[in-house]
C-alpha cells in the first residue's frame, strides 16, 4: 500500500519553519510497511492545494494531510478535500461541544483573551467523514474514505499532530495493512561511505527481500536491512543472514544494530560494561566531543571530566603540557597530543583520556601543517596511542568530522585496550 | 520569478532525516524576491524522479534539486535531470582534478582507507551545463539552462550545500531578477517568539512594502524586513524606519543587524571590544557552550579555558566548589551555580566566567526540582548573578536552550558590567 504526505503551510514554503511533520509521519509509514514515494508542500492557496491532492488521491491510496485546518481563513485543508471527494460540509454537534470546553478551558488560564467567532469553522465536518478527537487544540482531525481511496487530515502544530497519529490513526492504518514489514538497522563507523557501498555492492545488486539502504551521517554509515513477510517470525528469519553477512564483512566497525542508538552511547556503554572512567582534553573541537558523550542519558556513570584547553596557558595549567613543548612542538602536535591525554588522566584521576588538538581554521594554516591537520591522543593503561588526521572544508565540518573520529578513535582505543587485557 | 525545491533521497522518504535543505533554501528564495509554490521530497526512483522534475520545470521557472549526486548508484539526480533536458553526460576534466585532489587529501587522513572507482562518476557532467565547485566534498553543483528554464542542482549534506548555494548559486539568482530586493535581518534573544509576534503584531497587520517575516530559532527570534524596489537606495530608505521601529520595541535584545552574525560572534565580538578573557564551567550543557564560542573564528583571542565538571568531583577539583555546598544544596541549585562561576574565573584567571548546571533528563526529576530547571551563574568584576530557567521537551531540547539562553545570559551580564563601568 502507497502513502503520500501533503504539508499544507505558508510558513513551510518561506521557510519560517522546518517540516519536521513529514519525517515524523515517514518513519511512522516506513514502520507501517506503507511505501511513501511522494512528499509535498503546498501554500493556503485554494487550486494549487486542490490540483495537489487530486494527484497525490490519483497516485497514492493514502494521502496524510497535515496544517491547514485552524480558524482563519488562510486555513483551505478541509474544504479543499471536501471539494476533491465531492461532499458537503456540516456541523458536527460532538466536534462542537469538544471545541466549546476546549476554549472554556483555555479562558480560564488566559482570561485576557478572546474566543473569537471563526473558532465554529472548525466544527464543520465532511458529511461522510470519520471525526478524529483532538485532545491538544481545537481543530479535530479526519479521514475520508472512498473507494480504496483514503484522505487523512490532521492538524499542522507537532504537539496536537503526533498523539492524534499515534492514538488514532497508527491503529487505523496498521488494521489496513494485509503484510508485515521488519527492519534491522547496522549501524558502521570507522569506513567512508563509498568505501561502505563498494564493500556491499554485490549484496545490494541481488537485493529482493530483504532490501539493504545505506544511510551516510558524518562519521559513520547506517546500513538498514528490511523484510516483508506474513509473520514477524518470517520477516526476522529473512533478514538474520543477512545481518550476519554485514558483520563478517565490517566486524568490528560495526557499533551498533539496534534502531535508535548512537555512537556516543556505544562508547558509554562499553565504558559502563568495562567499569572504565573518561576524561577529555580538547583544543580544537572545544567541547562537542563532551557534549556528545553528556547527549546520552547516564554518562555521569563513566564521564567525569572535560577540559577544554583552547589557550596554550589551559594547556600548562590544567593537563600540565610543559610550556617548551609548545614552544618547539607547537599545540598541534603529535607530542602535545600525547602530553594532553596523559594529563587529562592524571589530572581527572581517570581511567582513560581522550585528547583532541588540530588546526580548524580558517586562518593560521602552514605548508608544513594545512588547516584541517588534528591529532588525537588517547591514554589508557599508562600506554598512550595517536593517530593523525586530515580533513577538509570549512571549519564547522572540520570540527563535526574531528568530532565524530575522536568518538570513533575513542572507541577502538577501548577495544584494543580490553584486548590486550584479555 | 517562481521556483521549486526537489528533494530527492529516500532517508527523508523513510524519515532517517530531517528535511531542513527546503527550510534554508526557502528563506533563502523569499530573501532573494522569488515566489516558491511547491517542494517536494522524491526518492532515488528514476520514473518518479523523471516525472517529478518534469512537473517542476512545466509549472515553474527556477527547479532547485539536493541530494542524489552522490558516487553510488542510488544516486540519479543528475543522470535524470540531463535526460529531462535531452543531454549527454561527458567527463568534465576540473571536476575530476577537484576530486582527485579531495581525495588525496582525504587518503593522507587514512591510508587505509581505499578509494573506490565509483567516485568518477562524480565528474560527469550534462553537456552545456555550468559547474558549481564543490569545497567541502567530492559532488559538484550544475546549473542547466533552457529557455526561460532553469534547474539547478546541488549536494545532500547541508555542509557542501549551504557554501554552495551562498557563495555561487545566490549571487546567479540575483542576477536573474529585474526588481531589486533588499532585506535586512534584526536577530533578538532573551525574548520568547510568541512575545516578539505579539509586539509586533500591529506592524504586520499594516504591512505592505516593506514586510517583516518573523522566523524562529532555538532561544532566538529572527526578523527580515523585506523592500521591492526599483533601486537599492530606494528600498533601503522603506526599510530604515521599520528597523529604527523594531530598535526602540527591542532594544538591548536585539544581538545583531547582520546576516550572517550569529549569537556566539556577537558574544566573541564584545568581548573582544571590551578586551576580556572568557572561561565556561558547564555541567549539564557538557561542553556545548564552549563549542558555540569555538565554532568562532579567532575566539581563542577571549576563551582561555573551559570546564566540562559533569560530575561533583570535578566541580570540587577544577572549580573548588565545596563538598558540604554540594551535598546539602546539590549540584543542581543556585548556590552551586555561583560557586561554579567564581571558581571558574579564579582556576582560569579569567575576567568572567559563566555556569551552567541543571537537570536535562529524562530521570533524576522530583517535584521540587523537576527536569529542565537549569542555574546558570556569571561572575563579572568580582560580583556573580544567578539566574534560574525551567525548559520543557526531552533530555536534546533541554540542553540545545540551555546553551542557547546561556550565551543570551552571558550577553546581558557583559552588557550590564560594561554599563557599571561607565
Amino acid at each position: 500500500m502507497t502513502a503520500e504526505f501533503i504539508s499544507v503551510g505558508t510558513e513551510i514554503l518561506l521557510g519560517n519553519i522546518v517540516n519536521t511533520n513529514s519525517a515524523f509521519l515517514a518513519e511512522k509509514c516506513a514502520q507501517l510497511g506503507l511505501s511513501v514515494y511522494y512528499q509535498t508542500v503546498v501554500g493556503d492557496n485554494e487550486e494549487r492545494l486542490y490540483e495537489t491532492i487530486r494527484t497525490a488521491l490519483e497516485r497514492s491510496d493514502i494521502v496524510i494531510l497535515t496544517g491547514g485546518l485552524g480558524p482563519t481563513e488562510d486555513d483551505l485543508t478541509k474544504e479543499v478535500t471536501a471539494r476533491v471527494f465531492g461532499w458537503e460540509l456540516l456541523e458536527d454537534a460532538h466536534s462542537r461541544e469538544r471545541i466549546q470546553a476546549y476554549m472554556e478551558q483555555y479562558q480560564k488560564n488566559r482570561p485576557d483573551r478572546k474566543i473569537t467567532a471563526n473558532n465554529w469553522k472548525q466544527a464543520l465536518v465532511p458529511r461522510g467523514a470519520i471525526v478524529l478527537d483532538n485532545d491538544n487544540g481545537t481543530a479535530p482531525g479526519l479521514i475520508l474514505e472512498k473507494g480504496e481511496k483514503r484522505a487523512i487530515l490532521l492538524p499542522g502544530p507537532p504537539n496536537e499532530m503526533q498523539p492524534m497519529f499515534m492514538n488514532q490513526v497508527y491503529p487505523y492504518l496498521r488494521a489496513l495493512q494485509p503484510e508485515i514489514i521488519y527492519s534491522q538497522m547496522v549501524k558502521i563507523c570507522g569506513i567512508g561511505e563509498s568505501q561502505v557501498a563498494e564493500e556491499i555492492a554485490d549484496l545490494i545488486e541481488k537485493q529482493t527481500n530483504p532490501t539493504i539502504a545505506p544511510y551516510a551521517k558524518t562519521g559513520e554509515v547506517h546500513l538498514r536491512i528490511t523484510a516483508k513477510g506474513e509473520s514477524e517470525k518470517e520477516c526476522r528469519k529473512l533478514v538474520k543472514p543477512v545481518v550476519r553477512e554485514l558483520k563478517e564483512r565490517f566486524g568490528k566497525n560495526i557499533f551498533a544494530t539496534d534502531e535508535s542508538k548512537t555512537l556516543e552511547e556505544a562508547v558509554v556503554d562499553m565504558l559502563r560494561d568495562q567499569k572504565l572512567t573518561l576524561s577529555l582534553a580538547e583544543s580544537c573541537t572545544g567541547g562537542a566531543v563532551s557534549s556528545r558523550i553528556v547527549s546520552v542519558p547516564g554518562a555521569s556513570e563513566v564521564f567525569i571530566h572535560g577540559f577544554v584547553t583552547y589557550s596554550n596557558k589551559a594547556k600548562r595549567t590544567s593537563l600540565g603540557v610543559k610550556k617548551v613543548l609548545l614552544k618547539i612542538e607547537g599545540p598541534v602536535s603529535a607530542k602535545c597530543a600525547k602530553e594532553m591525554a596523559k594529563g587529562g588522566c592524571k589530572a581527572a584521576g581517570s581511567d582513560i583520556c581522550l585528547s583532541v588538538t588540530g588546526l580548524a581554521g580558517p586562518g593560521g594554516g602552514t605548508d608544513k601543517l594545512p588547516v584541517g591537520t588534528v591529532f588525537m591522543g588517547c591514554c589508557y593503561n599508562g600506554k598512550t596511542v595517536v593517530n593523525e588526521y586530515h580533513f577538509t572544508g570549512n571549519r564547522e565540518k572540520i570540527r563535526q568530522q574531528a568530532t565524530a573520529h575522536a568518538l570513533a578513535f575513542l572507541r577502538e582505543c577501548i577495544m584494543e585496550g580490553v584486548r590486550k587485557q584479555e
